[in-house]
């Protein structure tokens, strides 16, 4: 028997093509398979990626060839599990990796499953989390103490990808990190690199508003980028603003290209420059002076291993996750709750799905 | 008493200008100080920094404002000693680093001092090994066995660039490595990479004469490089030499722009490219495919504790390292020398200075 | 339709209980799952676990309750595959690992499989190689090149923990490596240390025969350790084996208290401890002299992720793996075989299982 | 011209012999050398080294032979200059480095310079803090901000032990530590291993005074330990203070042997085991339950590196660390300052010498 309330009429905001989403009706998931669990989705927050794949079916090597369910940062209550699941139960808070990986190839083997070619995402055999109901794999859901509510447990997902750059970056206590953007991701990486022990940490945008809200999240100090800076001024001030000698790390975290050069340009000589956001296909970069000084240049690909560390982070209490919530719209509003990123006015724009 | 015979007449191979080098009278060396070594020159290589000098007067950030005395891998024999000395001895068969850094500085005192700020280099207070007689740091000069030929010696120095290049690139048994271009560098990363473990090593070059030297040398296959192959042929052609999967170490050491590229869309994902060779100042590259796999670059800027490994591996006498020496002259013949490596037709060219 | 010859009576040597182990008619395996491969045995060399099973019924945590088979180190032939296998086919030669482990708890996940606390090994479902014809999981078997000969191919397992050794000791070029022991394990650490780089290698016995092998096998030197020695007089004997120096990697290989010591004591200060053998459950150990010296001491169980590279150095040919083989039996002589262990006269016995 | 006033009487407090320490007389500091600063002292911590200075005239391998100054947990203000110093100047508040090592053996050239066999400490040509001026090397001598008090600053010492701990045992966000021992550097542990990232740290002490400290300090949970524990029951109350599962990393703070096989048996498989305090020179160890589950056994002596880090933890002024200063003393009450550490009622003791 199943626990969701017969008769129950499903709903999801769907993906049909370019610009074009709707909320409208949607088939209940089918039940979960032995490794699967069935869940009652509860928060969503909108990702970059959600925006990329509304406005050009496709992110990466992802494209997308059929309607989907869009949101996949979300939280969601266990309501059934299949006969092997031992790791969540029904009742439990969860929040989940979208990925689900074939857990064959040498990449699952190696614990680099994050860079598994067979991954499937926001695809079948899984779906999207903007609707009432669906199923996940279970090896890919995990637990969130009840004291955290649904709309952190939403975080969880990102705050991943700062811890998964912090380790890449190997950001710890002492460390000067420098990071370009403060979009959502540049401003978790402010977050979770002083969590990794981050001595002082210096970040830039183009929008005064967004450098406001890196001050109140600790940032110790904001860089405004206007278009009169060269990139040799910029170097110079990112210099100066770590008292005249470069950060050890540095975060590309605006996948805008001029970025990805200042990034090389201002890390310390032997010090890690880590490529955080998506740029464009190719870019045009000072590999001399890079190299010269032997900086690092590592680059992430989504996450690996990284929820049970990011949910102790946000169950922790200690740092200011929340903040970051600028908007909250319900499911049937998905389409305002979209626009709202689109026109640039929200950092982290929440989607309450049930009634929680 | 200084063991220089009296009345002798020094001479050396001098840079004065552009394209202007001459073998002429030079003053004897000072006598050394206290942590100085005095050395009698034996043999050295011709290095491409070394063309570099002539043709332009500079490399990198060093620029060549003064006369100066050319060349520097270099094997020697000890004469003197200052008074603290006691790595080396008189009679000692020597090599030593050319760039003597600033001892003092962060990167010094991190065991980074490839990266001190304040080396010198072929510039005084220390000078090239293309003379009699010449005055060197002793901390960077290494003893070396007496088993080993003073041309052997000379070959010390290039061999640790390959030593921490390798170390760069974690080279260690089963590796599969993929080298661009056949000149000393990267025909030494070939023998040097097989030193470290690497299972199975392919090698590119535009010269097929080069290859065959690769081949001869221990390469498991080679790439012939031509103007008819696209980027996407020479992928596909360097994933078919490794069996169909990409190599998880690569070394770019040609210098040239399309083989920057080349190496970072041919390392598996999770692998480490490396940047050996000194290339353009600005790059073009395919940043998002390498940064979506997780491609780690790394680059070198010379060396660091490299030599007590390199001397291990010369004296081993394990490696054919002596093939690469294809040419051979006396220091009255110096210009020669050079013009057999600037023509292109050797591969190690050396100059022998002394009686040996 | 299997194919195994329609009557075949399969064999095997089965352990009954203490000192108590028969060649007797065996059941042949079940069907292979769709994750299993049927193999017919080739060749088998004796470990010293197998000795342990023989002679305590035990070893570690594992106690044996029921009749198995003995063997591991094993080769064999694919001769059927489940419907989802796909890493061997078929006629393949093949080596595997015979620890198969649950692939679900964190160690799993994380590759340190080795340490998972679930492995099955020489256990149902699984069964050991001394047989005619049995079944293994697919994921844990491994294609070996067909130059490789089924003896050799058996000597693939052992090889793994030397370079599971290796890696825990970080061992690579310009190393100076201390062994203790020179029984199987030993001297196949030797062989390996050298393959990873190792400059210089010493190893002890008590032995004198075995040490005649070690230097064959390529030890720069061996000590002959008698009862005369005290502790103090062996870390002086093996700081001269390295020219005044103490060696930075060391390996226990013997399983015995004094050399844990010895190990411990003979390693450089920031030098790798590594123990490898299985030594009684306590030891007085020099805590404070190894702490004084920031000695880090590492141990060994099993190894993990091992087989590839264990298979490229056997198929190289370059190392002289064969030299460990010191007496051949067949299957029926098994227990003339193991007689030949427990008397100390063989380093590597080996047992052909079918006609190769 | 000297800064120190004219006709200044200097005095210390001097150990003598066995248990024989005097506030007295004590000579004026010579001029400092180029690479000297001369300090006036401020604030001096009391370290347990002292202690042993006092009651055993020895520690580990440094034999006390003649009269010294006691104290090196120390803050000081600079008040001359080598003539080559530029990292301090007249006027800064700095602390130091106790240990001025050789700067010219392999150790200190591959910043493993704690472990030089050379170093100096309390020793000529440097002595204690305990006096009103001394001059120490400028190179082992470090900055502090000025909003930090001198008593503070006296602190960074012993929080560069901590620093040091928790990189050997590579600490980091969502590790779980566990400490045994709430002396000073056990709860300096509790603190730095937050600062690290720990998400869980768990400490014991068999005095309960201790033990509530430890938890204003941010303790998770501690454990008080009776004579009435067995080993397995500690074993089994560390697990279950982590929820059933082993912490991933273990500091030994006590010295004391049943602790080390503590720490040994209560880390989880394939964890960090670091032992951080100074334990007897033989001690029993479960080995082959380590072993087998690969843990790593570390140890840590002094520190190397870690006065920035370890300055910047203390002035940032977001961890408790002057919490564990218990009593304050001035220099002419030496004596009762040692006496108040001696019978255990002190954690971290004071001494003011200067006025401040």
């Amino acid at each position: 028997m199943s626990p969701i309330p017969e008769n129950f009429k499903n709903e999801a905001y769907i993906l049909h093509g370019l610009d074009d989403a709707r909320f409208q009706p949607w088939e209940l998931p089918r039940k979960p398979g032995p490794n699967e669990v069935l869940l009652r989705s509860l928060t969503t927050g909108i990702c970059g990626s959600d925006i990329h794949y509304l406005k050009e079916m496709r992110l990466g090597n992802i494209i997308i060839t059929h309607p989907i369910v869009l949101g996949h940062e979300a939280s969601a209550e266990v309501i059934e599990v299949g006969s092997e699941v031992t790791n969540v139960a029904p009742g439990d808070l969860v929040t989940y990796e979208p990925s689900v990986t074939c857990l064959k190839c040498e990449y699952c083997d190696n614990k680099d499953y994050n860079l598994c070619e067979y991954a499937t995402s926001t695809c079948p055999p899984y779906t999207g989390s903007l609707t009432y109901y669906f199923v996940h794999h279970a090896k890919f859901t995990f637990k969130v103490p009840k004291h955290v509510t649904p709309e952190e447990a939403a975080l969880v997902e990102p705050v991943c990808v700062a811890v998964h750059a912090c380790r890449r970056g190997k950001v710890t206590v002492g460390d000067k990190v420098f990071i370009t953007g403060s979009g959502p991701i540049g401003l978790l990486m402010l977050i979770v690199s002083k969590a990794y022990g981050a001595n002082r940490v210096v970040i830039t945008d183009i929008n005064e508003e967004r450098l406001k809200l890196a001050r109140e999240l600790g940032a110790d100090e904001t860089i405004l980028v206007t278009k009169e800076h060269t990139e040799k001024d910029l170097v110079e001030r990112v210099k100066q603003s770590f008292g005249g000698i470069l950060p050890n790390v540095t975060f590309e975290c605006s996948g805008v290209a001029v970025n990805f050069r200042l990034v090389m340009l201002t890390t310390k000589s032997a010090g890690m420059c880590v490529f955080v956001g998506m740029g464009p296909t190719e870019i045009t970069l000072p590999v001399a002076e890079a190299a010269n000084r032997e900086v690092d240049i590592r680059s992430c690909h989504r996450y690996k291993g990284a929820f049970p560390a990011a949910i102790e982070l946000v169950a922790s209490g200690k740092y200011p996750f929340k903040k970051l919530i600028t908007h909250r719209f319900t499911l049937k509003d998905s389409a305002k709750a979209f626009d709202t990123v689109i026109s640039g006015k929200g950092v982290k724009v929440m989607i309450k799905v049930g009634d929680q």
